[in-house]
C-alpha cells in the first residue's frame, strides 16, 4: 500500500518495533498529529488536505477515507466530541439582538452537560501549556467566531474586535466556572449567568464600539 | 536546631541523600510547598501560619523568619514577583465609577510589561492542569477580589456576583491576549482594550445586576 510505503520513508514519529510495518492505527494517528501541527501553525483556511497528506507521507485520498472532509479532520484534530456546526445551531435560531444571552446558554450548556467538558479542558490545558495555543486560536477564530461574525454588520476589522471581545468573555466564564471554580459563578444556574453576562456579550456584538481594530 | 529535628520526623518530601541533614534550602522549600497545599485546600483566611508550621514540622517562628507575614508567605506561594497590594494601588486612586477601565489598564499593564507574565502563566497553567486551581481561587477571591469588593456597595452575596463577573472578564482578556493570542486583541493597544472592555467591567461593578447570588 502506497500510504504505508511513503509513511515509512518519513521517518519514525512514534516508537515502533523495528522490522515491522506500521499498522493502520499508526497511519491514522500520524495523519491526525500532522493535521494538528499544521492547523495550529497555519490555521484552518490556509491548511489544505493535500499539504497534510504530503507532510504525513500519505495520499490525500487516504486522509479523506479516514477523516472525511477537511472540516471533519479539524474537529478530530481538536478532539471535541461534537460537531460545532451542529451544537451551535441554536445560535442561528435567535435574532441577533438576543444572541448574547443565547451564547452563554448554548456554549456553557455544552460545558455543563459533561460530555464536552473533559475535551474542552484538555484543549484549554494544551493552549495554556503552549503547544495547543495555535490550534485553539484557529478553532476559535475560524470555526466558532466566523460563525458568529457572519451575523454581524460592520466591516471586517470591527467584526474582528467584536468577536474577539465575545471570545474573551466566553473564555473567561469557562475558566472561572470550570477551571478556577470561583463561587458563586461555579454553581450559579445557567439562566442566571446568562442574565448577568448576556448584556455584556450583546454590547460586544451589536452595541456601540469605540475601537475599530484596524 | 529544632526545626530541622522536627522536619526529619515528618519524613522525606523530596529526594535527599541519606545520612545527611537537610539544609536550610530544603526546609524553606518544605514550608513553601506545605503552605501552597494548605492555602489551595483551605483558602487564605482559614489557613494559619501555626497550622502550616505544624504540617511542615517546624516552629512558627521559623516560618515568619523565612517568609515574613502570612500574606507575604501567600505571595511567595503563588510565586508572583510583585506584591498585589502595591501593584493594585492605582485602583485605589480612581473613583468607583472609573474602576472598570482602570482595572484593564492596571492588571493587563502588569501582564504586558513581561515581569509578571511568566509567573501569571505558570499560575494559570497549574490551575488548568488541576492542582493549582484552589490556590488561584484563593488568590483571586481573598487577595484580588476582596480588594475590589471592599469598594462596592450592596450586600455580600451581590458583591460576590459582581466581583466574580469581573474576574471572568479579566481572566478572559488574559487568556485571549496572552494565551490564545487571538488578534486583534493580542496586539491592541492597552488604552483601546480598556475602552472596549471598560464599560463591561463597570456594569459588573456598579451597574444594575439581575441576580443577587444567594
Amino acid at each position: 500500500m502506497t500510504a504505508h510505503d511513503a509513511e515509512e520513508q518519513s521517518g519514525p514519529r512514534s516508537p515502533r518495533r523495528s522490522g515491522r510495518r506500521p499498522g493502520v492505527q499508526s497511519t491514522r494517528e500520524d495523519i491526525l498529529s500532522t493535521a494538528r501541527k499544521m492547523f495550529a501553525g497555519n490555521g484552518f483556511e490556509m491548511t489544505t488536505v493535500r499539504a497534510i497528506a504530503a507532510a504525513a507521507g500519505v495520499d490525500p485520498a487516504l486522509v479523506h477515507h479516514y477523516y472525511g472532509t477537511k472540516r471533519e479532520l479539524f474537529v478530530a484534530a481538536v478532539a471535541i466530541p461534537v460537531d460545532p456546526a451542529v451544537v451551535l445551531a441554536p445560535l442561528k435560531e435567535v435574532e441577533v439582538d438576543e444572541l448574547g444571552a443565547q451564547l452563554v446558554r448554548t456554549v456553557l450548556g455544552l460545558w455543563d452537560d459533561g460530555e464536552v467538558r473533559p475535551a474542552g479542558l484538555a484543549l484549554l490545558r494544551s493552549a495554556v501549556a503552549g503547544p495547543g495555543a495555535g490550534l485553539v486560536r484557529s478553532f476559535l477564530s475560524e470555526i466558532i467566531l466566523s460563525h458568529i461574525g457572519a451575523r454581524l454588520s460592520g466591516d471586517a476589522d470591527e467584526v474582528a474586535v467584536r468577536t474577539g471581545l465575545v471570545a474573551s468573555q466566553m473564555l473567561g466564564l469557562i475558566v472561572t466556572r470550570y477551571v478556577v471554580e470561583l463561587e458563586p459563578l461555579a454553581s450559579m444556574p445557567l439562566a442566571d449567568l446568562a442574565e448577568c453576562a448576556g448584556p455584556t456579550l450583546q454590547r460586544y456584538l451589536t452595541g456601540p464600539m469605540p475601537v475599530s481594530g484596524s
